[in-house]
């Protein structure tokens, strides 16, 4: 792993040099994770003008390792900060002046002005550049390691899913739903969720982002659930949503078949040079169409791995296109208030029609169950 | 509740018009809830010259709502930022020039400089200020309310760790066993896990932030284990440390009576007015004198409230003294390599003498208990 670490450092160093910094300070905890491995909680890494380094906090031995069974990359050389308050960005802008760098550039949408005001003190004769998203921008494409910790996690996710099906659902609350399936990732093998599970129950299906609450499951609602596992930091997402009762009210079949097609059509439009924003109006105007506009989102779909909300945005002003390789959900939902709603949820990645077109990681079905 | 958010907003206010600014900006979150009530995610305050506007993001209708069954102050008027991706700062920078105001004060340890920047171009008739600490500093001294919310708090983490107790804990993982106290937790009323619940089993017992492995527990292990719940958004700890079999080894029930002596000082050593420094080397000499100076922690304990981590610290570089009505964990541990350790945490309210001393909230036993 340790080689893939270093391409990735000098992939951004050529990127730092070309805007005229010597050196770098990434400070952004899944940037540094991405271009060291695993590192302790508040590391930074100093990409120098001579050497490379990971600046870890000064804590005592005992602190808590990182995730157990990873550590960062072992051809890094690793420093402390002087001390458990001492900022380790300090440290690191003192290593970049005593290398000889003139200028470092920094993650200003990460750093805090307190932060930046700190690290200009601390190394005064240092001009202080922005490296902007330039490590975002890294981690949009990703590798085939990366892809199977991101495949690895699905797979979690959906068995976490299929075993809850099983079970007998009326009369439990959302937030127990919700407890159950991340005991349930960990049992499988996750680090833990990807991010809070959601499950939404009668009205509040469908609700993007719905935090559950202790209603309870009744006989004839929707339940929507939208979990994700980190898998070796790597985090994917999967939403489905079901009826609860023998036979779905027609309202319901209809709701349901809208959202299929809609999320059906943002899936089928992934291939690699489709506009990002191309992407998003497939599986919103099926909604749009049939007359849902008010009740959709800001965006359809979005980026996914050592963060659950990357790059790329599925949304109506996103720039750019979608490169193969890249995983991305598609997440197309419509919640009627007091009624409730319908969200679908895979993650993908976008391959070339000559690999067979987009890879579905989330493989749980997607026909409507009545449970 | 309004009138006590309003009263806080008085104080903050006259804060920042004693430091030259007539409009105040508070971004951070457990700060704005102090002065709003519970608000949606990414909502800003700003303290206007001339009202005061709690801005929103843009999101549509059916995003998920704030804690169940709670709300913002709602005599404070509410503005949506301009669309989902729009930022509620520069919203309410706008909104403040707009006012008239020529300065505005904004948290610079809370503000990305990128931030920042969009602020000054948002309303460049404005001069940025730094408000610094001034929220963090009113949240200090809590109310009987803020008190009320913290014991119930102490008191579901409480139950929920003697419900453990009762169970079988031999064979069981470190992450069944936290996965199974935050379930408890939600079971008990809490709105959530106060931070990641630690669980250490033989050589990693007693570490401090220590996250859960798949170890078993064993025979003859420390078992240590440190939770704490969230009520209406109020945070407390409870740390623990048990025996598992039958009989502790000797040098179990030393090192446990050692860290129990320590915390015993320093909780003994909580009187108003007491400096910060004294009550953490209160704890601390007493492992200091038997020999465990390098497994100390930078501090044993710090303030809680609407953060798990919270001024005042009890550390020895600390500044200030202790006021009554201020809650605090005091957590010391010794950590050994190899072998394990033990750490024990209480959550306490600072007290008069008068009012019969510092008022214990998580109350479970501090005998080493073999299980």
């Amino acid at each position: 792993m340790s080689e893939v670490y270093a391409v990735r450092r000098t992939r951004l160093r050529e990127c730092c040099n070309a805007g005229g910094s010597a050196a770098a300070l990434v400070s952004r905890p899944a940037n540094v994770r991405y271009l060291a491995g695993p590192a302790p909680e508040g590391a930074v890494l100093l990409l120098g003008r001579t050497d490379d380094v990971l600046v870890c906090p000064g804590t005592p031995d005992d602190r808590a390792p990182g995730t157990p069974g990873s550590r960062p990359d072992e051809n890094l050389p690793v420093r402390l900060a002087p001390g458990a308050n001492a900022d380790p960005a300090l440290t690191a802008a003192a290593l970049a002046a005593s290398q000889g760098a003139d200028s470092l550039a920094v993650e200003e949408h990460h750093l805090t002005v307190s932060r930046h005001r700190a690290i200009r003190s601390a190394a005064p004769t240092l001009r202080l550049a922005d490296i902007g998203g330039a490590v975002e921008q890294l981690r949009v494409v990703k590798d085939e390691e990366e892809i199977s910790c991101l495949r690895i996690g699905a797979e979690i996710a959906d068995q976490a899913l299929g075993e809850l099906l099983e079970s007998i659902l009326v009369g439990r609350t959302e937030r127990h739903l919700a407890l159950e399936l991340e005991r349930r990732l960990v049992d499988h093998g996750a680090d833990g969720p990807a991010f809070p599970t959601s499950v939404g129950t009668g009205p509040n299906a469908g609700r993007r982002g719905h935090r559950p609450t202790d209603r309870r499951v009744e006989e004839g609602d929707f339940l929507s659930v939208c979990l994700g596992a980190t898998y070796r930091g790597y985090r994917c997402a999967i939403g489905r949503t079901f009826v609860i009762g023998t036979a779905p009210a027609d309202w319901q079949i209809e709701l349901y078949d809208l959202v299929f097609a809609a999320q059906r059509a943002g899936r089928e439009s992934l291939v690699p040079g489709a506009a990002c924003r191309d992407v998003d109006h497939a599986a919103r105007q099926v909604l749009d169409s049939a007359g849902y506009a008010d009740a959709l989102q800001p965006l359809t779909g979005h980026g996914v791995g050592l963060e659950i909300d990357e790059d790329p945005q599925l949304a109506p002003s996103a720039m750019g296109k979608l490169d193969a390789c890249v995983p991305v959900t598609v997440e197309p939902g419509v919640h009627l208030p007091g009624r409730g709603g319908v969200r679908i949820d895979d993650t993908l990645v976008v391959r070339p029609e000559a690999d067979g077109g987009p890879e579905l990681l989330t493989i749980t079905t997607k026909e409507l169950l009545a449970l």
